[in-house]
């Protein structure tokens, strides 16, 4: 809708990670929980394949089935993440208990760090990791 | 600067990704003649290692030496990647030249999907994949 109406000129510059999973169709029922996502797209094979956007607020990101032929690959194929998220949310506390609630991991939980952000670390069950926080500004440290 | 003067209740929710890379001061020079990314922030430890906000434009995103002990993989290390990095863009043709001229990798040039986006992908000299492109809108398909 706001991609018909813009121009093909007036594009502002965005970086969004897309997330490789197993189970894509879970994930995203697993982020809508976790983060109060909101699904703004969904495209879906005849395997079940998703191709998603989520929208948390005003915050964008993309999830996709992986597809080790496309160099796509889940946590779970590599052992590993090679790209965790930085999740900035006014109240860091909560959004960090939701997202356990919903069946993510603590890595640590929320702190405030001597460089100045209340933040923690969780995995998710699809084996990508967020530190949710947000910058303690003049409040505290 | 901004984190300074605002409140403790206004954070805007953001996501953004946090790229693990062998050799991160490198990376930084890479992403700046690739992207045209500027630097906001850069906390550096004694071994040379990185932890670096870059903008590109009004996106952002971060970058670190990976810290396996940490969980902090590159995709070196991982042999593959677990996201890839969706980077809209006003003029992906340009942006794409700019970054393959600064060492990127084509994976596929950019072109015109019937999903209506004119996007290419690359893979950068530290093993990351970005698709760079813009949602086409009425323009053309």
């Amino acid at each position: 809708m706001g991609d018909e109406s813009r121009s093909a000129t007036d594009q502002k510059t965005a970086i969004a990670p897309m997330l490789s999973v197993r189970s894509g169709a879970r994930a995203i029922e697993f982020y809508k929980a976790a983060f109060g996502a909101s699904e703004s797209f969904r495209i879906e094979n005849e395997s079940g394949e998703v191709v998603a956007r989520l929208s948390v607020g005003e915050a964008e990101f993309w999830l996709a089935d992986e597809s080790p032929e496309h160099l796509n690959f889940s946590p779970e194929s590599l052992g590993g993440g090679s790209v965790r998220m930085v999740m900035t949310v006014n109240d860091p506390d909560a959004a960090f208990e939701q997202a356990v609630k919903a069946g993510a991991t603590v890595v640590w939980p929320v702190e405030n760090q001597p460089y100045g952000w209340r933040v923690g670390r969780v995995v998710d069950p699809f084996g990508h990791h967020w530190e949710i926080g947000k910058p303690l500004g003049r409040v505290s440290v």
